[in-house]
């Protein structure tokens, strides 16, 4: 079984985890304390220093790792309905992986990340209220994409939506209502009834059940 | 023929031009005054109002259009050697592709934009100033990969090199001296040995010769 270091409450590491629950493929999950700085011990297997990190052995036993959420997520997706057959389908979708992690992670993310891991400490509020900005902007420019098609895509789910659906469903967290964004709102809600969703906490609950093991699927 | 809306001094649109001369696959370059701010006017055709934006006709006559550099590589890339055809190798393309427009774009290339661009006014100084640390880290990362490997996904040349040599070669306009990063000197030196290479400038010195179109590839 391949094993992923991160943290579930951790959008990065949250969308790796949902696609392997939604591809009925258990990982085993290994936290790492990212508000601790845990994650700078893990240089080993990713020089970034940064989560999640996948890790297997690969056919002749050596160890191989792959780092950065959404590269993990095309490589677990290889071969399924994720990822589109369709060139410029699948170049919209990396479009939309992009996006992600330049205009939308660096604001709400890490909005949230002040807000709801650190408790919003005075001497970071201004840097909090300066992401406020590019997060709507992202969001804005989601919502007009989803008022037009169901998924970012078209009509069929791709790793886009799992990649932005990951800290979009929290942005909350961040200081982002998304009462001005309906159409993500029904995105969101669609998103929750698909076959084999988790929720972040789902991986907590299954921890108190120690027979069901960390990265067991439980649909 | 495809258009690119962009500036080829512009790093995440200069891929995209490298590219297409490399593929020898000439496009109409529409630049934008990416300081002037005219690339909001572009908002039709990238919601997210950044350059680089490729458009083009289908077959239908319809208008596409593509953005996000690294997506616009991919698409052009389909079914060329710049795309690696083994699952875990392409996903390595795309963990290299992630790390730069999250670990180095945001450092390099915003402090080069503050120095060559803007002339380093005295009120963005902290900020050029704050983004030296994440670029030298982005660069050590590259670092340690391209001394064990002649290319970032190991012997053969992918999307992965065209991606973060952009940046990477213009460093010293952000304030990133290269001298302490061997690996990446040679790898820089390789690169610009490649046939079909262009530099940033050839976009202007072709331009000066009118019949010759601006777009078009200087083999």
């Amino acid at each position: 079984m391949m094993t992923l270091y991160g943290d579930p409450y951790s959008g990065n590491c949250y969308k790796v985890l949902l696609l392997a629950s939604l591809l009925q493929r258990p990982l085993t999950l290994v936290r790492v304390d990212v508000v601790g700085g845990e994650v700078k011990e893990l240089i080993k297997l990713n020089p970034n220093a940064k989560v999640p990190i996948l890790k297997w052995q690969n056919a002749d036993g050596a160890a191989e790792t792959l780092w950065e959420s959404n590269a993990i997520l095309h490589y677990l997706a290889e071969d399924t309905q994720w990822l589109p057959g369709d060139a410029l389908t699948r170049a919209r979708m990396l479009q939309w992986q992009f996006f992600e992690q330049y205009s939308h992670e660096p604001y709400i993310a890490v909005a949230r990340y002040i807000q709801r891991f650190l408790g919003l400490p005075p001497e970071r509020q201004a840097e909090h209220q300066a992401k406020q900005a590019g997060g709507h902007k992202a969001l804005a420019v989601m919502e007009q994409a989803l008022s037009q098609q169901p998924y970012l895509c078209g009509q069929q789910p791709s790793l886009a939506d799992i990649s932005l659906y990951a800290y979009t469903h929290v942005a909350d967290e961040g200081g982002f209502a998304l009462q001005a964004y309906p159409a993500i709102q029904a995105w969101l809600a669609r998103i929750g009834q698909w076959p084999g969703y988790r929720s972040m906490a789902s991986w907590d609950q299954a921890e108190k059940s120690p027979r069901q093991g960390m990265g067991q699927t439980r649909q």
